[in-house]
């Protein structure tokens, strides 16, 4: 299979979805973001890397860096955080408060804003800076500079109401254990970290070698890694992760900012970006794409 | 009708319902109040006052504050509140985020907490000092000196996450005209005040007399008198307004502190307080008492 | 005061609100009605009755039946129907099931369809006949014929789905003592029964009277029939009890036939019928002549 | 690997588990299961067949049935389907009303028991037999007699209050084709078919050869069977569909009468049958057995 020509030819077919949507505009500097770009790079296992389009472009990788966040207080701490946040689809909108009140403060996954801001609220216990924590470890994986836009970590502070409201909730349930805007403060700035197709899809790698990092040291087992890919399979794409398993197949998580990382256990991870989003927040381009490659390829874990 | 003679009957046959009740503890200056305590006292629209008990106790209004709050708001802006706060049953527990995402940060009414912070939001807004205006009115009305505890309103801002939670969501709806921050302050310290059964029936009595002050100045119309009035019937007891009416027939507002306020139109205001508080967080001994009291006097506006 | 002058004043201004609603069209024969029609008619304590428009033309009671259900229940078996329904406002639409599947099918209060047929099936169990019962009852108390209209009634158990998922899902929770189809069936009778506004004014007139029949015998307690009138202020109007008692300030039950039953206690009980309705299946031009009519003669309850 | 080593272990490790679920006993016949049954068969694509403890006594298959009444619709109707049920997580009790309510009477997927109406409704409008088109074809790829419990079909119909409501509750929508009451009918005979461990792992195998019958006709495409694979890793097992893709990792349906199928795609298919079940409805030794298995194997398709 001539993997870069499949590549250049889904981009091609994929690319122009975008018109249907619209880029997230509730962050002005993502609103500023041609809906037209369009990216996409697969790194396999064996280090091979294709890329196609805008696949060399920074973007804001958003909800991606959850993934990040969750592998890292996972080594670090075990099954540990599972008390705190649980393993379920959410079934509402990504934001809703609805269920944490139901459930007595316990977010129902750690992709929704609300389990993501307790998962930094531990690797802040953790680690001291989440952030950096995170900056650190997708620079030494994707062997990338990885950097913070500060346009987009101020905007979100500015207009974080609902993250806040989040946060504020969940103290008031006891599951929280540093400072409200602390946890805010490197919520914020890890979603506002910058990365191309290439550097997300080469840390993503870590998901596919079943918890090996690029340098050949064990981050996760292998029984860890394959339940990340669960979780993002069952909940990484919003209310819509039924849809994204039953169209693409593949675990996934997709950002605001457009990118989509997704894993192909055993053999490679992918990042796809276009800023145009549909309803629920992904990236149609993106999510049309990964349709696209798994129908072709067959590289669907089903 | 000897009224004293009624209200001490009521008392001995109403504290005793407090064995089965609880303190609210989520405030440690309140968890201090022994439960046993009970005082009543009845204002008349002919300036008559009657009290029974530990009337001459001051306690801490709570959310009894949150009517008044209404009252110089209504008075100064007249109906231009509803358009950021509804006139709805809850249906729900007091301080439910549930429905403030199902309506788009619209508080159903202005007795539960999110409401509640609207309005001191927007007295806030029309007076540069919410917490002011509501001292300044209640010590008018009351003839008492009315003050905040500080105790109890450092325990609120410290334990407020809940309300914290609330005001950022509804900002995130732009529904609060000032900074989060100043609104709770504001909030906090109204809720704090401190006053007795028999300042507080005084105060009432505007609600009573259909908007005339003390002095006998009109500040609400007759028409806008009544309708507080009747959101208070409607919405005043948390979750068991349904309850109250139905066993008590008068618009009230209680508090976690254990106080209620009950106006009988054209008549008179009542004030009971006994801090054992049944789940919903009113007052057990007091709807007891005022059960008693309007089945001996006929005086429900049923 | 002359009420006829009055009654006609308030119709000329009111009747033309319908312009801005809409039949109700799920039973063909209600859609069938002229939404231009407007009748009010206003019975007294002492027996005086006074009507204008349309006060003498027979319309589907609907709802409004559910008061009556509800008073020969009481009559008959006190207070053991609060087992089984509650008496809180539902802060939801009429039909709503969310709010019996939290509560374990336990209706929340009479008024809403799923606890109305909680009643009927009371009414059931207790009469053998629960259609009958109310028939009669209104027959007597009006000093009409009423009958049902079969049209009506065989289109209500035609569409009848969302009252069939109710009352099976009050089944499943054990909270039915009759079959399915044996409620349903006396309930969309009770429902499909038709009077002019004249009859159920005089029909209303218990209510007023505190518990006494128009044969001067008494049917419910003092204390009971205040009840019946606090539950039908909080709960009569669908999800627009508080916006009702705001603006209307009496107790009152809606039907979507147009048709709103209002009780001044002490004094008398009125009323209107316009068929055209706002969203949530109030009479438009009811609403208004109600409230116009408080307004004017200060009978609100507050 | 010794599989049939292998899977006695499995065997004896997990049965133990039994003893802290319940029998399904809302069901009386299904109540009289011994709790401590444990059965289970692995089929594979190159034709072998293993099982372990009492892989041939036959099980109230329940809600196994689900998936094949899915397949069956899709190889006839194509994805016409999916505009009268989602294929999302529920988030929510597998027989929750809530959501229906909120989305208009389209059912988050085809395997809660509200959307498991839906496509049991529409089979009978493609068909004309739903019960018999089932049965057929589980004797076809089972090779075994097939054939309902007709106790267990009269307790479901006795006692199916709650699937009675979701039925006219969907009818209210217009989302059924069929009578209420023969839909029922069908999905009461269709849960209530008898099958054996053996007979279910083969009939899966449809879904592991990617929509290959056992007589290597093609039933459905490789698109359309990754995709039910996907609909049931994602919505397989109730509310807990987040943690079995956890912890298992494989497509799996569950059914109260202890069995759970479950797919590993392009390897085999499994079924495992214990009757005592968590609170979830999930067979407890069979989650347990299939966790140990995906460990032992690595066959998670993450």
């Amino acid at each position: 299979m001539d993997l870069q020509a499949l590549l250049d030819d889904i981009a091609a077919r994929s690319a122009p979805m975008a018109a249907g949507g619209r880029v997230a505009d509730y962050i002005p500097r993502l609103a500023q973001v041609d809906p037209g770009r369009f990216g996409m790079a697969l790194a396999t296992v064996d280090d091979a890397l294709v890329g196609t389009g805008d696949d060399r472009t920074p973007f804001s990788i958003q909800s991606i860096s959850k993934v990040f966040a969750l592998i890292l207080v996972l080594a670090r701490d075990g099954g540990r955080l599972w008390s705190r946040v649980g393993r379920e689809p959410s079934g509402d909108p990504f934001n809703s408060l609805v269920q944490l009140e139901h459930e007595q403060g316990i977010p129902r996954n750690p992709f929704i804003n609300a389990g993501a801001l307790v998962v930094t609220d531990r690797l802040l216990s953790l680690t001291g800076d989440a952030f950096g924590a995170v900056r650190t470890f997708l620079r030494e994986e994707s062997a990338q500079e990885v950097d913070m836009d500060p346009e987009v970590a101020g905007s979100e502070a500015a207009h974080g109401h609902r993250n806040a409201a989040l946060a504020h909730f969940m103290a008031s349930f006891g599951n929280l254990e540093n400072p409200v805007d602390q946890v805010l403060d490197h919520y914020f700035r890890q979603c506002a970290l910058a990365m191309d197709c290439r550097g997300l899809a080469r840390a993503g790698l870590l998901l596919a070698r079943h918890g090996m990092r690029g340098d050949g040291s064990r981050l996760l087992s292998p029984s860890e890694a394959k339940r990340v890919n669960a979780v993002m399979l069952t909940c990484g794409t919003y209310d819509t992760a039924g849809e994204f398993a039953y169209r693409v197949g593949l675990p996934g998580k997709s950002g605001v900012g457009g990118g989509i990382l997704a894993v192909i256990p055993g053999r490679g991870a992918l990042c796809v970006w276009g800023p145009a989003l549909e309803p629920s927040g992904n990236s149609l381009a993106g999510v049309e794409a990964l349709d696209r490659l798994t129908t072709a390829t067959g590289w669907s874990v089903f």
